[in-house]
């Protein structure tokens, strides 16, 4: 008895995949620093961890389907510093982004339509838009382009009858990037002229080192065509929690996403409680928060610049960076350095890079770096690569 | 801009579509007493929100896709009270049994597949198949018949070359029935001759009155074939804290789980710390539970005697009763009991009937009544009930 096709045919995470050879190289007692996923290791804000163990109900029901009322509240209140005027029923509360994505997609897009994604890309995009029959069209960006927003041209080129979404992440996830308010007014015009709907993955957006991050939400006259996706999980350093968001002033599309919501029955209600004080109380936390992340990105930036012959750039947002690496196999040597590498008995884990392409062989020497770990063990995460890529380079 | 059109076409929730108008009845001071949602008014175990409080851990971290590990660990032990011999590697932890439900489907059936389930059923199964495209061979049960398992020629008579599997819900929701061992073992041979999966949600196998619970886990021989639904939400009333599991011992199944679930990473954590407790020191709750449902199963049972024309069974299990009215169309009614009756202040909520039904026709006249309110309040409820059905019938 075999599983269903589409079963065996969905790629496995590139971020998650290795994580055997990870286990079994700490059961060897080697440490494994975790740059491969965006695991932040800062504390989750204390005050909503208090939140939850206050709690006094007796007991856990189910909730409504699109969230608490006071969660929903207070996100509509934390848009205003984005200039987004949402209204609380703009908002369903999901379990992670992760379900709100699979949402957006369900929500926009019949089977066998067409979305457009600027690549590399979020590798679970892949996962959702195969679990959702939809098919993927990349616009592909480049390091030496900084992955910067590609031109209306190319997306233009890209859009056929069955086109129906535009799918971005802004801050960027792998990438780091973040997308110019004019370029997105631009991108605006094009999905109101081609009748498309525009969803943004801003999940990173608390995390912007040099300018300022603009909301998709904030722009004029697309109101109809928008969907943001947003979470908890890394501005709140909360990724167990499981709380999300998909927010959108599209009646057509919120009146789908209630069924759909409906049909799971309602978000985890201790993640919510505890998202509620994080959006009440949250501010210094984020402030904090974002000076941590711009000296790790510090770090990280000074430290790749002591390996040689890599491709790699200062990305301005999120805390990704994709780094081309001198070598043909990426995803070969991201489990080489699990199972075969060990410095004074440290190794790292690295995402390969190709599972965040839909055209693989785009990736095949690039890998993610996410730049999740303190200070201290950041440097000697990237000094690892340093030694752990002369090693690899010598014996392959 | 208009939702896809997979997004319109889903079908609402019969259990929560009617939610506005019973929160308009509470807007205009009326008490309404919910039968129609499996809700109950149990209290969580308290050891169990006790854990959530006493968590220490400084970081809600992302857990591992397939769940804890010491969750994994106490619920295989805890299916060895129902002869099923699991090893923790067998179980998925998942956000209720919904995502269970969902990733069942992926696994087992391709687009266009078809999937048998004796009707009525779990509203919720009808929309998950639409979300994965499989569809739904439904074979009819009847209250006459006790709702009792088809005959093994009726669901011979609905395999195809595209069935992939069998769903069941045992014990029954709505139905309240109970499978026996023997006609399980019959069904077995049939899923094994045909070479289907079995998947059975057995989430109320804890509250069954009468006789004894048979898990298809523990039947010989169709260990390949078999999937489980499970959640904590019923049997020890968290259904707020979103944690099911997925069990299955075919690889090639677990395999494609494992990939849904690193899609959405992983199931909410807190749930899941709650989740370990409720099973390492829960039978004592469970058996007390277990009485007090037993009771209110009398009383229903009693209370429905005292209304007139109306067809209703004593079920064995659940919490659940599918009760025909004497009425033409239960959908109307139950939105008139919250919209126009109203007795000392009060009306009750109940889920229209028809939603559970394949063919719609078929629960045109009847509605699900959950049993899950204390004794004094199902009594109150049901009186409303009798007193809402004369008004009514006087009026329509």
């Amino acid at each position: 008895m075999v599983s269903s096709l589409r079963g065996r045919n969905l790629s496995e995470s590139p971020i998650r995949h290795l994580i055997p050879y990870a286990n079994e190289a700490k059961a060897q007692g080697k440490h494994v620093f975790h740059l491969n996923i965006g695991q932040p290791d800062i504390q989750t804000p204390e005050s909503a961890r208090q939140a939850v163990k206050n709690l006094e109900q007796k007991i856990i029901k189910y909730g409504p389907s699109d969230g608490l009322p006071e969660l929903k509240g207070v996100v509509a209140n934390y848009y205003s510093k984005f200039n987004a005027d949402l209204d609380p029923s703009n908002i369903y509360v999901t379990t992670g982004a992760s379900e709100a994505i699979m949402f957006a997609l369900l929500a926009c897009c019949d089977n066998n339509d067409e979305l457009i994604i600027p690549e590399p890309f979020y590798a679970n995009y892949l996962g959702f838009s195969h679990l959702a029959n939809v098919k993927i069209k990349p616009v592909t960006t480049t390091i030496e382009n900084s992955f910067a927003l590609p031109s209306i041209e190319s997306f233009e080129k890209s859009i056929t009858p069955s086109t129906k979404a535009i799918l971005l992440c802004n801050p960027g996830n792998p990438t780091g990037q973040l997308y110019a308010k004019s370029d997105l007014i631009e991108l605006a015009k094009l999905v109101k002229a081609k009748n498309l709907f525009l969803v943004v993955d801003e999940v990173y957006k608390e995390f912007c080192y040099d300018d300022e991050f603009t909301s998709v939400l904030s722009l004029d006259g697309i109101e109809e065509h928008v969907i943001v996706i947003d979470s908890i999980s890394k501005v709140f350093s909360s990724c167990g929690a499981r709380v999300g968001f998909l927010i959108s002033k599209n009646k057509s599309i919120l009146s789908s996403v209630n069924k759909y919501a409906q049909l799971r029955l309602c978000p985890p209600h201790y993640g919510q409680v505890l998202a509620i004080e994080c959006y009440k109380n949250g501010q210094a936390y984020i402030n904090s928060a974002l000076e941590e992340y711009r000296l790790r990105r510090t770090i990280l930036f000074e430290e790749l610049g002591k390996i040689d012959d890599i491709k790699y750039y200062k990305p301005p947002a999120a805390f990704y960076n994709m780094v081309e690496l001198p070598i043909e196999d990426a995803e070969h040597f991201c489990k080489w350095l699990l199972t075969d590498f060990n410095y004074d008995n440290q190794t790292l884990m690295l995402a390969p890079g190709d599972g965040f392409y839909y055209n693989k062989a785009l990736g095949k020497s690039t890998v993610r770096i996410a730049y999740i770990l303190n200070q201290e063990d950041l440097k000697k995460a990237i000094h690892c690569l340093k030694l752990g890529l002369l090693d690899y380079q010598k014996n392959h």
